[in-house]
């Protein structure tokens, strides 16, 4: 008798997982619960969307429902809500228009995201504050900035500070969040012609980057006039009925429309009442395989922890790239070819208007300690082609290594968008994974033409000036 | 007393050993002696100066004479040539002007680069025929192009097939080799409006690329009307006194002009005639310090070999990082700070046309098996942005591994210039020198953001085909 396999969530890792599995073992049964419509979408495009670069939500989509139950014969429920596991008796309960099922399974994976934080202040619940982390928050906020500009109003050149007095008007639109896709957000707006309000609580936006890159990027923010308020905690959304005013501790600045980009965290209801265990992180815990502390039970994506390359420890960093990698990986396993999906090493990306970034790997130099670093930290700032090729940029590479072994654990670059900051950041990627030590990276043989870098390309001048000062 | 460190040749390899020892120990007497005017200069941005993007030729000099002498307090040196080398008496003899002098040294530099290597064929010595090996090739080329296109019937658009009958017209002008000086230059020139015939004697241009790129290559060179002959070897190039076509075994091409970039040679008379041994590949045979089979005398750049990382035997790429990076190792070196340079991986990049390309390691599959590997070797497609991102292109990214263990050996990317192959290949270099697995390559978390590639990319693409050919 044919085995099956049990997925909770048909986003990345849960349909990669589904994927994988069948076309390794197209005997094994495969069966999908997603509470919504959408699975395998690309939710980091929906910033995009809003800005109007992507026409159609259809568009984020990768795979169709139908195109996973017909071709690739996996049993997708959308719809399905699943309330409840039973580890003992393998199974678990889904809801599905008032009526529930009972479906055994002999490996489950908990597949179930992320979902966007709401943080707890008042007034988050009033119209008019939007969160992105859904495709229907995609589509609402899509919705929100086309009756916005259509309104009359929003095309007066001198619309003034906010249009209170109308209602649904296109008035400045507030930002809490100074991430990525806060960011994302910003660039989305202002190109919607908002006038774009940035609250971040810390002093520092993209914050899990270097200084050097946070100052670039706030700096680039201000030149195309997004108002960045840093280390302004909002304490506050205000208003009637809808929104009116972002409260800070000491600042009211009218907004017509709020977005909240304030984290993520992991949905993990259902799988501590289920009895598995979290992490210090909050996440689902989970071994190199992905399995969690109960047998036959893994968990991947946004929901799980994973192991960071750098300090060998859990670390919670939800990124598509990992759910679907770790997903693949479960697949893969459940067919019975038992795989490491891999260690991460926290790494992100942005494009902020005319500006791109890429971190990865520890640089804050306190948890480097915590880890067992002596961290060192160089930022340089170097050409991105050869200085007379006439397309000249700047790439900021910020490189932190051990003082002792030299070995590279965290990099951060930023250069104008296609000066290469983020394709660039992978070999810093293959540095890490490596171990290797910036005496290493020093002596890569990287490729150099005028067109592409110096001779020394930019991520080889980090190397050497941090390599200068640990001899 | 203090010792005296003499350099002969005052390029990327000599100039950046002479800089390096001298900060490294002030009291170090720094000798350059270099044959012509030029010091420290980018070749490697010459064919960029003949298509006029770059207005100077000294533009391409990163440092110049005077700065070496005045801020940099090092003794160079130019319009002297070395004639000899006594290594028993520690002493070069040069010759400047007609007079001669002996230096004595405690440690020698040879770094007298390559040069344009001229096929031993009748009438390359015809008016009109040119290499690009050096600042006055680049300057009479750029002399020609400019007097080519101020001749009248230059300008005129059906000035057909060639235009023999006027003297130093500007008809046709043919490129003798697909490596990357012919394809620069193909580009150089067709930006100026001639008519270019590329004339490849194997079947394959940048042949030291994956097939996949090659014809990649191929097909835009042809897009952008570029006469392209494959496996078509030039046996002469005839005319009563100025070239006036390029014959091969089966036609005969009429043109005004012909460049020769059919590649380099080590320059090792000198070498030779002191002593030193060179290796298989005809350079200079070294050891992982740059130092030759003559102790106290180094060899570095475009004269010397380098250990190739992936067979781990001598190999001849004589690229600018490498002298760079050699160099500066033996300044430091015979500052009293021994320092292996580091090995080579063969890494090479290209921008041809609307194209990038790049390439490390070994990709052919008889020099892999030579090397003890057992090569496998795929190629994949891939978007170079999230497929709904408006700017998408294609890199095609071939991998080569060895079969029994999965290292990666070799690889090559192509994609639209700005599309990132080459900023990409660097993270392939870095796994190469790392000696990773596709199995480590496949799990690297690399960065992903829409604007810059899909969630797995093309790099991790490659990486999972080729590793699930390997299980």
């Amino acid at each position: 008798m044919s085995e099956t396999f049990v997925i909770v969530g048909g986003d990345a890792a849960g349909m990669s997982a589904a994927s994988k599995a069948k076309r390794e073992d197209p005997d094994l049964e495969v069966v999908v619960f997603e509470k919504g419509e959408w699975v395998s979408y690309g939710a980091c495009g929906l910033p995009y969307y809003v800005k109007g670069e992507i026409q159609s939500l259809e568009d984020l989509v990768s795979v169709t429902p139908e195109e996973f139950r017909e071709e690739r014969d996996i049993d997708l429920r959308t719809g399905h809500e699943v309330t409840e596991i039973d580890p003992d008796a393998k199974t678990v309960t889904a809801v599905s228009e008032g009526s529930t099922l009972e479906q055994a399974y002999d490996y489950l994976l908990i597949a179930t995201g992320a979902a966007a934080v709401t943080p707890p202040i008042d007034g988050v619940d009033l119209e008019g504050v939007y969160t992105l982390g859904s495709m229907s928050d995609g589509k609402e906020l899509r919705e929100y900035v086309a009756r916005a500009r259509s309104n009359e109003s929003f095309q007066q050149p001198d619309r003034g500070p906010a249009c209170q007095y109308l209602e649904d008007c296109s008035g400045p639109v507030g930002i809490v969040g100074g991430g990525y896709i806060g960011i994302e957000m910003a660039e989305a707006l202002a190109a919607n012609d908002f006038e774009v309000h940035l609250f971040q609580r810390g002093e520092r936006v993209l914050n899990g980057f270097s200084e050097a890159t946070s100052e670039a990027v706030a700096e680039h923010l201000r030149e195309q006039d997004v108002a960045l308020s840093v280390g302004s905690e909002v304490v506050e959304v205000a208003g009637s009925e809808r929104v009116e005013e972002v409260v800070t501790e000491d600042d009211r600045v009218p907004v017509e429309m709020v977005l909240l980009g304030t984290g993520v965290r992991p949905r993990t209801n259902l799988a501590k009442d289920a009895g598995l265990e979290c992490g210090e992180t909050g996440a689902i815990a989970t071994d190199a395989y992905c399995e969690t502390t109960v047998s036959d039970v893994y968990a991947a994506g946004d929901c799980a922890e994973a192991t960071h390359t750098v300090t060998g420890e859990p670390a919670y960093v939800p990124l598509a790239l990992t759910a679907n990698r770790h997903g693949r990986a479960v697949g893969q396993t459940v067919a019975g070819r038992p795989t490491d999906g891999g260690d991460i090493t926290g790494t992100a990306a942005v494009k902020a208007f005319d500006l791109e970034a890429a971190r990865t790997g520890i640089l804050d130099h306190e948890r480097a300690t915590e880890a067992g670093f002596d961290p060192i930290t160089k930022t340089i700032n170097a050409n991105s082609r050869a200085g007379y090729y006439p397309e000249d940029g700047t790439v900021t590479v910020t490189l932190t290594a051990d003082l002792e072994t030299g070995r590279v654990i965290g990099a951060s670059l930023v250069s104008e968008y296609g000066e290469g900051a983020v394709h660039r950041s992978h070999a810093l990627v293959a540095t890490l994974e490596e171990d290797a030590t910036v005496f290493d990276l020093e002596n890569y043989d990287l490729a150099y033409a005028p067109p592409f870098n110096t001779t020394w390309d930019p991520v080889l001048v980090a190397a050497k000036v941090l390599a200068g000062d640990l001899h």
